[in-house]
């Protein structure tokens, strides 16, 4: 691993052995309508559904979707999956209480507007021009296009929920920030 | 890449090429105050600070963090690391709208409560009771433990502004869900 020497304020020094494999596994953002979701961050970023996850009791659907890369071996059998899932890191999770999408005037909060907390998702993306295009064909809404406000080379759209996702190619942010 | 067959609701039966190399890079939470988000961040869970960004003209601060692994090679140099930073998956990037640190009143909204929307972060952990011990001896604050409530082997504990963060075992969920 290499080191990188920037101090930042209350930072540890050095990486407390009891975090051995400790690794970043998922966000979970709550959905309203799974169909939508589904086919949207299916079809417009890529991604597969890992496992499905019920839980009859409490009325609820987890989905844990994922970028696969031509490397990932995932396992066919549902509980190796299950586990290969949670080994994995940068998921997200979609959860689905059960009924919201036949209720017209349900919605989720998107974090954004007040009370704030939760941001956005960010995909990086190989050329922001041709992601910006694809976007446009599947007729997703804009926040933000790269060229408009004060952070150039970004941009930010919304999922069915009304969750920002933010739009970035790292080789244009080499000099972004101080 | 193995290819697994269930189908879902919405889902595309392929991944469209236009979303070759798409990267979910990170999920975004504005934090209060930096200092107490860092040190808990990078002791509990071990993260670094990949890239500070600052942004003097709209008045915030965006760190990077991620878990770094045994073979991540970090770029020294901070163009080549912010461009790196962009590149991969996973990580949490924290948002700090300066001056909040110093608002006694200030606090910002979890996604839980009402209006619900963002549900949590999660990390994986090698070995659950090790882990519930190592938060325990960090004083970090349990929204459920592994024993409580109907989702057993799974913990909940909250992040200096509130933000709930899921702990689990991964080799203990292989039979979780319908």
């Amino acid at each position: 691993m290499t080191l990188f020497t920037e101090e930042h304020p209350g930072v540890e020094t050095h990486v407390p052995p009891e975090t051995a494999g400790f690794t970043l596994n998922h966000s979970m953002l709550r959905v309203k309508d799974p169909r939508r979701s589904l086919a949207f961050y299916s079809r417009v970023f890529g991604m597969r559904v890992l496992r499905k996850l019920d839980f009859e009791e409490m009325q609820f659907t987890l989905y844990f979707l994922a970028r696969l890369e031509e490397e990932d071996e995932v396992p066919e059998q549902t509980c190796d999956r299950t586990i290969w899932t949670f080994n994995q890191r940068g998921l997200l999770e979609l959860t689905h209480n059960w009924g919201t999408e036949d209720q017209a005037d349900f919605a989720y909060h998107d974090g954004n507007s007040e009370p704030q907390g939760f941001g956005h998702i960010c995909f990086s993306v190989p050329d922001l021009g041709s992601a910006v295009q694809w976007l446009d064909e599947n007729g997703v809404e804009f926040v933000k296009r790269p060229e408009q406000g004060k952070m150039k080379n970004v941009a930010f759209v919304k999922d069915p929920d009304g969750y920002w996702i933010e739009i970035l190619e790292p080789a244009l942010m080499g000099n972004v920030g101080a």
